[in-house]
């Protein structure tokens, strides 16, 4: 075995850059870890032009990424371009050459993650995608390795840093979805299309790939119920103040008798809980197993250095693995291949949650006990309300908090509800979790 | 190879009953994610009477470590007796015959790592200590393998779970120590002899353990600056909620220019800071490295469960290890050995850091600005000073609190300050951290 370890990086953007300046600022360390020299051999990215901030020798620059996948040499390569295609088909190719494999592509994963992972399977290559979700929180390793002895029960958190960002920003400035989301554009917080993170997908994203691995099950995208967070109001966020509560976006899977619910919607939580203290763009994974009791991972979930150092920390573990010639040594889906099997999912009618409602009533004396009636019939039993002094003549907002009640009763009653003529518009209603 | 790999459980005590617990309760998840039956084969322990509330057939235990140390086929040995003799010789027998090693015994390490290091080394057995610090938190994995790229900058936590308890109790309930820890002790959430916990010295244990890890180097127990919680009263935690603050134990560990401070002692941190939102005998991790930021890991620092979770972890690591032929993969220093580099210690007196100080002062016109005099002449800069109406003919307390200064300077600035006749009784010091 050559001397050194080889590395092919695709893709030179945000992430690229940062992995390059990782490998050359702490070159010394990663070789006194892994007992070789880690060496950049190659980039390749379409646009090898345009000053990244990274100095790198012109020959290693190259438009072609055969250069990369065709070189014998290069021993691990780094999929960094992200999207469906053309990376699904440089990773098959990278993999079916026996190359190790790095990538922070959760959409990808999360779409196609069977093909990729049977792929690894069948070849035996590593694969390593701990940047694909939390960014440099080390949340893979975790569950495939750190809490491989758990039965795990819960996995919660805030998995996407534009959302958290915009949302801690509502928050403390009391402003609307739209100017919040307009400032962060212009700031470089919020993509220029920001609909895969304020839609909740790049959460669902996430989510996916940490059933997958928790739980030994594929999960199509098309299980997880995704809500974003562009209908949240500042009227909603004060009232969860008033109630003791913050609202985030929050992905949550939960698994009981071998049944999965899955999803990814805007969340009350309690104000002192430690999620409600993760601001702006950071991260952070409340993981529950049966062994273990709860875990939370927090760190940036996003970012330039953050999610290569992910990257990194992958390419010194394939670096490791082909120092000991030893390959697939954890699954990719942590999980050996054969032992997987697909979980019922739980419809989201049949998810049980504690709601927070907000109708907005015409004044009208008896109007609470007409709503609470409604909930009554529906088997819903109230935790608290709060309702400010009426205005004459205008709608006054009535909030009920719930105790914990199945969804499908909250849709019907919600039906009943703003069918009523002291309704004057449909009612906000916000799932609630008492994560601690 | 055979179709199973089969561990030797050394200890049934409280972690050992966790492990037995979930190797027989998740055998099929292990089984799944390792593809092979992991089982527990012999147990060993002095007494093998007791009810431990766990079901083994009666041929799988045994007095004599010998039935697991010398019976080739077991490929695992668990160490969980704790203390220095016999779980040392017990683990450099196991390494010595190519078993792979799992311990929580942080004492150990801390005391006698380089050797058992070495041994690993040259036998290049795997060696998982895990359960070593922070319970159930994948911490050593972290800093060995997923933050592996990083040059990390500083490791400060709440690192034992038994003097975090008092600490939360104490601040809850405003008692003293010494109530407390005695209610500690008769509820079992501290050890009839509590000194390694309230002393600071497990802290200090897995402090060491820690550093060695990250920066790759050795670190003697006599190089890291340990004080208890023991002369923390319920006036200075009262002063330091008014101030913002709350008091916590941490283990702190900085690297600056291949120099290492390492220190345990009662720390004020901010009160909103996730470091005071951890509260009982959970454990909480913060690290900062150049790449990924800062990183915080929380969880149940102890118990029987939590802690028997990493060893498991650990276990399934080391079986994935020997179905691949692969040993030491990842170094048990994370560095290999010969890049190891012992760094320089920075003695206490150079530290720096911010300073609660609490004078009792005789009731005089001049007592702040005497006071204040000799915190100047020894260039130490105040930040606030809270002092109370004063009581006619009694001490009171004046509470400052600094900006950043050399450890050197405050002990000079205290030294002059105690020997003023204003001055009651020795005043007190407590380090500051400005963590986030």
């Amino acid at each position: 075995m050559d001397q050194v370890v080889k590395v092919g990086l695709i893709g030179l953007g945000t992430v690229g850059t940062g992995v390059v300046k990782i490998l050359q600022n702490n070159a010394d360390i990663i070789a006194r870890r892994v007992g070789r020299n880690v060496v950049l051999d190659k980039i390749a990215d379409l646009d090898i032009t345009t000053d990244r901030g990274v100095s790198v020798p012109s020959e290693m620059l190259t438009t072609q990424v055969n250069d990369i996948l065709d070189n014998p040499e290069i021993d691990i390569v780094v999929e960094l371009i992200g999207g469906h295609e053309p990376a699904k088909r440089f990773i098959l190719q990278a993999l079916s050459r026996q190359k190790g494999v790095v990538t922070a592509n959760k959409a990808l994963l999360a779409d196609h993650g069977e093909e990729i992972f049977e792929a690894a399977f069948k070849t035996q290559a590593d694969l390593g995608f701990e940047a694909s979700v939390g960014g440099g929180i080390p949340i893979i390793r975790s569950l495939t390795e750190g809490l491989a002895g758990n039965r795990l029960t819960s996995i919660m958190g805030i998995m996407n840093g534009t959302s958290n960002y915009i949302l801690t920003r509502m928050t403390q400035e009391g402003r609307d979805f739209s100017d919040i989301l307009e400032e962060a554009s212009r700031e470089g917080y919020a993509e220029a299309d920001p609909s895969l993170d304020v839609e909740g997908i790049d959460a669902a994203h996430k989510l996916v790939i940490m059933v997958n691995l928790a739980y030994g099950t594929p999960l199509p995208m098309s299980a997880v119920y995704t809500e974003g967070i562009a209908n949240i109001s500042t009227i909603d966020m004060t009232f969860a103040r008033e109630l003791g509560f913050t609202i985030k976006l929050l992905g949550i899977a939960k698994c009981q008798d071998q049944v999965i619910e899955a999803r990814v919607h805007p969340t009350l939580v309690p104000s002192e809980s430690p999620m409600a203290q993760v601001h702006g763009v950071y991260n952070a994974i409340h993981l529950v197993g049966d062994a273990v009791g709860d875990i939370v991972l927090y760190g940036q979930g996003a970012g330039s250095l953050p999610t290569a150092s992910a990257v990194v920390g992958d390419i010194i573990d394939l670096a490791r693995n082909r120092i000991q010639k030893s390959f697939a040594r954890v699954p990719a889906t942590s999980f050996q291949w054969g032992s997987r099997q697909p979980l019922a999912i739980k419809p989201m009618a049949d998810i049980e949650s504690r709601y927070y409602l907000r109708c907005m009533v015409k004044d009208e004396p008896s109007a609470l006990s007409t709503i609470s009636g409604i909930l009554g019939k529906h088997g819903i039993s109230i935790s608290s309300v709060l309702q400010k002094e009426r205005k004459q003549g205008q709608p006054v907002p009535l909030v009920i908090v719930t105790h914990r009640s199945i969804e499908r009763g909250i849709q019907s009653a919600l039906h009943d509800m703003n069918a009523l003529p002291i309704i004057s518009e449909p009612t906000v209603f916000i799932r609630m979790e008492d994560i601690q």
